[in-house]
């Protein structure tokens, strides 16, 4: 987190006031506060958050994590069922105030508790719940993938800049060390230049899953969409170079229950320096894990994206990075960021980058043909 | 090698007296033999090999190792080159008579020293000195990939079969313990069905390499046919099937060198239980990995066909199977069956099987449409 300074009260102190007498020099070195308005730059210990939706990722991974946070705290709740709401303000303490529902959603414009958004509902719901948060002037985190495709992307980031909001995208493995060090590896060359990438994500998704939403093209199903962004970003931040031709090949061997979006998709990339990169992602493997070969050497995570015990190794040695609380340390620096009037480690730019990439797999896999994105 | 009996002397005494004066029925009960006429069944205690083409396959490896072998030895040569044969009947004591160039190959017919012959040539030779070396009533060990193409793999398995010799491919993979073992793991589903095969094979070819016959169409050059197999073997191994769809995508970043074949492969198969193998190829990158993704765990060899020091692990845990000398355990065995009249580990039908998939990967990358094998 080289870029990232660690801010004690008084410097933060510091530098909100700084901020505030600043000239616009002053303003215009801090690339964030250039477009986020002085007004939403928070000077709150802890930033609210308040997580929209309900389901597995809040409950088993955001809500514990954010009982380990130090910048930001679980201040609401977004959700359409009066049972969770209940169960969640019981256990969390949540005042009532803080509690929402999709209808009266808008309003959390007017609680100065919320000062972050994150989104965690189904990927066709990303954009417009988005959207709505930055227009209630809140700053947003959005789960992964950023949308259903690119022109939603453009969408939800012109929305935060009109709004003077941050817009995150929840990769957690960006605030990983182990995966940093990945990422300075290949990205500096430590080991030559990367020539070939390979990565698999994918579980094995029940028989019985049939209505889950992930199968369901229009919520925005499909292994791609899901597990898939964990290889291409793999890909992506190994090299550190956006690719220029996708072709790929959508299989489903569960037919019966895949009837809208693909099982699983292999997809292969080709980058500018020549790194090549053979992907693969599934609803009916169980895999996790980054291969990456270097003209000099090589560099393995394996698993890669899992939520604790990431395992690196490379033709140098073992990683030996700490475990840490991947949810906690990506909320908090975001909070810090915000506090701090700092860009985004991952901005919603990232994950356009990303859509860019799926969108052409769609493509190259529906297509047969290799689809060119230079 | 559960399937090959280690025969002793008196054993094979036995088995050579049996065969001299058995029943029809007993002979029948020898697949090998059935096809093998008693005239060519071997009784010399050590049978003796001929390699033709003295490239550094034979001269780094195969001359080395059959200096440790038991069942077989450096009993001639054949080459183009007379300083060669000059240098290696010096240095291994091959007489004169056991020396041969590519002009009176033929006369091999004629020398009872030699019992098989190994084509150690480019591969657009290899049918026609494999089917050369049949009709002089020799043995033969054909380097892989076995031809050019399905047709010249036909033609090799008749030649031998109406000339009555055995045909064994230069998998010598298939003699190694640990691979044998993830054979077993793979295709016994010891970690449940095998799901996901990721296979990589490729080395850093020198920029300077634009003569050699490896980048010669003609030659039966390219990555696919050179390492590719490699990768294409480790997924029908592991999974111990056929498969039945093939897509491809052929890559070159160094077009000044590769303007007749592929630099780099992208292939993916598609398997009867549906497995499936992402695999990989390349004159541009180094890399020796097999990983198979099994319901219940998962299968690595890595480095998965070096000559030496392959190393295997398991969900489970290592494989802790000794080091061996692949080049003369495969010698060896090849020698034992002729010897015993039993059918071959590796035989032509092995190398056909590839030569249909790889026929299937070029049309898929040439035609980028998914090639039905089915």
């Amino acid at each position: 987190m080289k870029d990232i300074k660690i801010t004690t009260k008084e410097g933060r102190r510091d530098f909100v006031k700084k901020a505030g007498l600043g000239t616009a020099a002053s303003i215009l070195s801090y690339p964030f506060l250039a477009s986020c308005a002085a007004g939403t730059l928070q000077t709150k210990d802890k930033l609210g958050i308040a997580l929209v939706g309900l389901g597995y990722y809040s409950t088993d991974l955001l809500a514990p994590a954010l009982q380990e946070t130090t910048h930001s705290y679980l201040a609401g709740i977004v959700t359409g069922t009066p049972e969770k709401a209940e169960k969640w303000k019981a256990k969390y303490g949540i005042p009532e105030k803080n509690i929402y529902n999709y209808d009266n959603y808008d309003d959390l414009a007017n609680n100065p508790d919320i000062d972050i958004v994150y989104v965690v509902l189904p990927n066709s719901m990303h954009a417009e719940y988005t959207i709505r948060a930055a227009k209630a002037g809140k700053h947003v985190i959005c789960e992964k993938p950023m949308a259903m495709d690119v022109a939603e992307c453009e969408a939800m980031i012109k929305a935060c800049k009109e709004n003077n909001v941050s817009l995150s995208i929840g990769y957690r493995m960006h605030f990983e060390p182990n995966t940093q060090e990945v990422m300075r590896l290949g990205q500096e060359q430590v080991m030559g230049p990367v020539k070939m990438v390979c990565a698999g994500a994918g579980f094995t998704m029940g028989d019985g899953s049939k209505d889950h939403w992930k199968v369901k093209k229009a919520m925005g199903g499909g292994a791609m969409m899901d597990m898939g962004v964990y290889s291409l970003q793999a890909a992506r931040y190994v090299t550190g170079e956006e690719p220029i031709a996708v072709t790929a090949q959508a299989i489903k061997t569960r037919k019966e229950m895949f009837t809208e979006t693909e099982e699983t998709m292999m997809f292969q990339l080709e980058f500018p320096s020549g790194a090549m990169a053979n992907l693969h992602t599934s609803f009916g493997v169980n895999m996790n894990y980054l291969d990456a070969r270097c003209a000099k050497g090589w560099i393995k995570l394996d698993p890669f994206s899992a939520y604790r015990n990431i395992k690196g190794s490379t033709s140098q040695g073992a990683l030996e990075f700490p475990v840490i609380n991947q949810q906690a340390t990506q909320m908090d620096e975001v909070a810090m960021c915000i506090k701090e009037g700092k860009p985004m480690r991952v901005p919603g730019e990232e994950g356009l980058k990303d859509m860019k990439v799926v969108e052409a797999v769609y493509k190259a896999a529906a297509t047969g043909e290799k689809i060119s994105l230079a």
